[in-house]
Formats: structure tokens, sequence, C-alpha cells
């Protein structure tokens, strides 16, 4: 069963994070959400479980903190960053993530980047290739960057998206790339999508 | 500012409920989350805040819990209902749910249900109309109602959909209804639907 880490912070779009985790929960994989204070230097496990408030107020208790040991590409087969621009700036800030993004490109292992998430790939310097964000980054991104207005854009490990539009492909992306295009299909089907839906 | 009241449950479709909250506030309409235990007898505020473990897992934390007195349609313009199996059966059998979704519609306010969620029309008595919900329900609906296979179905001030795929245009129909159709253009241009996306 390939498993899945999905980061979270206050000020993640809840959207971007719901919509991901449970794809890839109905998909099979087996899915944990990594939780990164604001402020990296107070890493202290002082609240169990964590809350992450999300960016329109909804609060959501993460599965885990982030901790580097447990979180890196030996042990799952993709890292997720979501949006949201304050949750998206702790991410791309810390360290630790920045390593892991790192680590799981160098592995072979996939990294799904949505929305302000994508300014991750920029702060953890990962290679110029095709990319896109949303498009409210996109003048910090396009310098560095190949990149695209595509909704979900794939560049061998690196799997980036634009907002809560395009979180649904951006999704169901990741999980043909872990579980084959059956089960996207399998995993899309019963989520009634209107006629004419593009993806 | 328009006030919206969303129902959450043990077993609540997560994306469902996340992404009618979230489009709801990114409208600026006042925005709540109620919990519903599952066991109505016990109906004890024995955990603050409560938690509702969502139908693939995210645990949510919701705004308060449901209470008769603060959640009518003197409170509010809209109730939603939202989806997942044993979500939408702990909402459709409460009398409480049922009572308030009579008094909405009676009072003229708003109320949406997708998903599974739509049961509750036929648990609250709700006159023959048309509806629409998750096809895996359907046979519970179509004695009783004029059944639609429209991803919405607005019928006077009942509005009902499909499921996770069709909660977006169910959201901003809601957001259409509530504050009218240019919010829901503001609302929805930054989410960066997908080119052709038919919503």
């Amino acid at each position: 069963m390939p498993s899945a880490l999905v980061l979270i912070a206050d000020g993640t779009e809840e959207m971007e994070f719901t919509i991901t985790y449970d794809t890839l929960v109905r998909a099979g994989v087996k899915t944990t959400s990594a939780f990164i204070p604001a402020d990296a230097s107070s890493f202290i496990r002082s609240i169990s479980p964590p809350v992450a408030k999300g960016s329109r107020g909804i609060n959501i208790m993460p599965d885990t903190y982030l901790d580097a040991a447990e979180c890196g590409p030996d042990k799952h087969d993709l890292l997720v960053v979501p949006g949201g621009a304050i949750g998206a700036a702790t991410m791309s800030s810390n360290s630790t993530v920045q390593k892991l993004v790192q680590d799981y490109i160098a592995s072979g292992k996939y990294v799904g980047m949505i929305c302000a998430g994508s300014l991750t790939a920029k702060t953890s310097k990962l290679a110029r290739q095709p990319l896109t964000s949303h498009p409210s980054v996109r003048a910090e991104l396009e310098e560095d960057f190949e990149y695209s207005d595509e909704p979900v854009v794939v560049s061998g490990n690196l799997v980036t998206s634009r907002g809560p539009g395009t979180t649904f492909p951006f999704a169901l992306t990741l999980v043909e790339l872990l579980c084959g295009k059956e089960k996207r299909e399998q995993v899309r089907a019963p989520m009634v999508f209107p006629p004419g839906t593009p993806f």
C-alpha cells in the first residue's frame, strides 16, 4: 500500500488539505498529516494532539507533528505541501521541510505542491523545471522555474498545481501516479463530478 | 452579513463539509459549524470543544454543539446538511435537525443538502419537489421526490446536490443565493478552476 505524508500548519488552505488527504485515502493510500508549528524554534510538542487553524477558520487536528526521522522518503512515497498563504509561508521557510523536499526528489519519491505551497520548490532550491502555482505567487517563481498555467504540472517526481479549484485534478493525478490509471477512475466515479468536468 | 450553520458529525464527508464552509467564508458569510453526537439521547457537552472524525479519517473541531435555541432560522439564513453515509444517518435521524429543516423552509430561509445529506429531506417530511442526492441513496428518495440527476437542484429554498465532485457548484450556488451573482464570481475567480470547468 502506498503511503503519503500531507503537511499542515496554521493558515493552511483547508480545502486543498482536505481534498488531497481524502482523495488519497479513497485510493487506499496510507495517509498521515503532520503539523508544522509556525515558530520552528519552539518545536515543542506541548499540545497533543496539535490543532491547525485553516485559512478560513476550520480547525483540523493533524495526525502527528512533523518529525524528520518519521517523515523521510524511506517512510512515505509522497510528500504534499498544500497552499494557503500563511501556512505555505510556514512550510516553505522551514528547514526540515526543505530538506525533506530535497530528499524525496533525490530518492525518486513524489512531491506534490499546490497553490502557494509551490514556493517551497524555490526555498528548497529545486532545479529549474516546469512548475505552476497560485497566480498570486507567480512573480516569485517565474524566474527560477519554467512557469506554466496548466492546472496540474508533472515534472519528473514534482507535481504542482494552482488552487482550490485544481485540487481535485491534482489529487487524482497523485492517485494515478501512485496507484495507476484504473484506481484513478475507481476513485473519481463515485465523486459524481458534473458532466463536462475536464478532469 | 448573511449567516450560515453547517452541520457536522462523526462520519461526515470532510470534503463536502470543508468546501462548503470555506467557500461561504470566502463570500463573507458568517459561518458556524455545529456538532451532532451520534447518540442523540446522550446530548452531553462532555467534550469541549467536540471533535468530529470525518468519513476518511480527518478530525475536525466543530465551532459548537448543535443547540436548537441558537440554531434556528431567526439566527441564520442557511442550514447545510453535508453527506458521508454515517454522518448523514446521524443527522437525518436526529429530531432536532428534522425540526430545524422544517423551520428553515417554513421561514423562507435556505436549506442545503448534499450527497446522503439529502435523506434529511425525507426524514423531515418535506413536500414532494425536485431534489438530487448521491446516486447511492437515489432509491430511498425517488418515490417521495421529483428525483433529478442535475449537479445542483434549486427548489424554492431547498438546494440539493450530489457528492464531493459537485460541492464547489453547490457552495457557489449558495453564495449566489445569499450574496448575489457578482459575489459568486468574486469568490470563484481566485479558486483557479481549470479552463472548461462547467460551473
